[in-house]
């Protein structure tokens, strides 16, 4: 009896939290954004999608295995990533007779999210990042990030910037058919390594209009959206740019907050309005700007996704004035048990002034867990497998 | 010895709530808007201001007493009506060689409101109608409600409105002086007689920014302000006057909640971000979204002020369907207890589906009264005087 030809890759690809906001598709269909966006790539140390891609003669239909649950793999967006990475491998097989003919086989594609899906923390970016490597990786494609970005963008818009590390930017693209569409890297992880990120995992809560129609309801009726997409957005992206090119944190910090809260203001002219934030949101908004008051200049910057979880960047040298001043109000929720959360000192309580009391009050009921991340690198490949 | 001669008169005057916002001024010191505003006189019944001005040769200097408090009359608010409304009067004393000379006597006001000040009830804009009003009538002038609404207005800008019954508009003006910032009528309450009002009153809660300087942080760090003032709300003034002249109610809702949203929206955008909903707010609008959408039709429209209290408009037909909803919910709260509260039948509560039940509990712990009332007619003169 013959093994089995199976053949597999596997990758990690990471979380990106963007700083200037996707909101709003000009072709659903395509994920064509209305404006441009930029992120920062999250370490895979902590936040990552593991996924293995396999295909074999034998398989008998595609299928996809997501945190040990089948999911419907016929999907329109997933099968647009399946039919573009097949046709590169047939290019492929065109040019090297002696290459197996993998892209008329079954794929049996396996993901596991190391944090949780439902926690709001871009997981179908990691995702559709690395269902696309994993195949990427298995057809061997000599496909540049920036082209896979194009692929992966078809299956979740933001996943098109999950496939590099550091600082990566989507363009929003001008063409109708989305070539131009596509993520570029602004400067990698080792231009500023020192960038960090703790999140605030709200409490679970019944979560407002998923993204997906959110987005497009904000389209549909904001009376303000499009001023954001055509004039706010593309003079930020330039600015956002440079600022991380020039390692200015306070033009990072600046950007991120106002782009983020603009982004919600559009989600609230929505009609009927999507509220993401909610009271804890506002605390620790609060909070962030009481500690950069305190310090008299920014040491932090928050941002939110379509969720009520704050994401807090600082730079490594201000990890004690940040990390350690959010350690003295939830220090007693999981996510400080590593080495490098125990190695934050927390403030003195005693530092809190009125107005903070209030606002911790807040974050203490209303924070389930923090994560303690920075900018890390793009996908890596993995001999690790998961089928 | 003689009596003293002591010249007073008095006045209820009342709040209201706009449903097309103002929001930012072009000229802080003459309190000169960017964008119009309209809004629904509330019944005096329910909630005024009630003042009385008096002056004598004896007082040796003015006075403001609000609500038993001795009040700084000297700022430059109060300072600017006094001067207008006593240049009326020497107009009026220079043609009537008879009439006494108030104009130089020192004033003493005393003002009462029936709600709370601090409940974020417009309270300034009724107490700077009532001591116009008051004075007003104490000097016998003849002007009209729309050139003192001049005089109200340079005192608190919403105060303008509250000179006159039912809807009323507020025209932004294009001069420079103010001269044509004043306030309309664009129908008098027995036009739509029956619109009514349910004040969603939230447990007192530490405010956000005050609305003076509120709205001139918007002004200059939105960065989409200027669309809604300039593009936005002049289309829902004209689309907002038809609505009230036509009595469609299905306009005037989704005009109100669209333009409470889109000012909450500025508010979100501005730097820092001011937020005035919080999480009771949100509850609010989730339940009256509930319950048009059981009625497939607008049978109520919200709208926020600066702070956190709901004002849900709704027509007398549909008392039961809003205002009985809301009394399942929070009918153990204070405010009920009157004639009208009481004939109000409460919905059952098995009527609630699942996302209304996160939504009433938020609102069971959020809102600590609620103030049942509707549209009501202008400034009455009362001879219940307060000194």
């Amino acid at each position: 009896m013959a093994a089995e030809e199976i053949h597999r890759a596997s990758t990690h690809a990471p979380v990106n939290i963007a700083v200037i906001k996707y909101w709003g598709k000009r072709d659903p269909k395509l994920n064509l954004p209305t404006n441009g966006s930029i992120s920062v790539t999250l370490s895979q140390d902590d936040l990552r999608s593991h996924t293995t891609a396999s295909c074999a003669p034998s398989f008998t239909g595609d299928s996809l295995t997501l945190n040990g649950q089948a999911e419907d793999i016929s999907g329109a967006r997933t099968q647009a990533c399946l039919r573009e990475l097949r046709q590169l491998r047939r290019e492929v097989e065109a040019q090297d007779s002696h290459a197996p003919k993998l892209a008329d086989m079954k794929l049996k594609i396996v993901s596991e999210n190391n944090f949780p899906t439902a926690a709001g923390l871009a997981s179908s970016a990691a995702g559709f990042a690395a269902l696309v490597r994993a195949i990427a990786f298995l057809y061997q494609l000599p496909t540049s990030p920036t082209d896979l970005s194009r692929i992966a963008r078809q299956g979740s818009g933001s996943a098109c910037r999950s496939l590099q590390g550091g600082y990566v930017a989507w363009n929003k693209g001008e063409k109708d058919d989305g070539s131009d569409s596509v993520a570029y890297e602004v400067a990698p992880a080792s231009h500023w390594p020192d960038m960090r990120a703790l999140i605030l995992v709200a409490s679970s809560d019944k979560k407002d209009v998923g993204s997906t129609a959110g987005m497009q309801q904000t389209v549909a009726s904001s009376t303000l959206f499009q001023h954001r997409a055509n004039e706010v957005v593309p003079k930020r992206m330039h600015a956002m740019e440079k600022a991380i090119h020039d390692r200015d944190f306070e033009a990072f910090a600046a950007l991120s907050t106002k782009d983020s809260n603009n982004f919600h203001a559009c989600c609230l002219d929505t009609d009927p309005p999507i509220f993401y934030l909610n009271d804890t949101s506002r605390a620790a908004i609060r909070l962030c700007e009481m500690i950069n008051s305190r310090h008299d200049r920014s040491v932090c910057a928050y941002t939110f996704d379509a969720g009520p979880n704050a994401v807090v960047y600082y730079l490594a040298n201000d990890e004690e004035a940040v990390a350690g001043y959010f350690k003295a109000l939830v220090g007693d929720k999981p996510g400080w048990e590593g080495k490098r959360g125990q190695a934050i000192q927390a403030a003195q309580k005693s530092v809190l002034a009125g107005g903070e009391e209030v606002a911790a009050k807040l974050l203490q009921t209303g924070i389930s867990r923090v994560i303690l991340t920075g900018v890390g690198d793009g996908p890596r490949r993995v001999e690790e497998h998961l089928c």
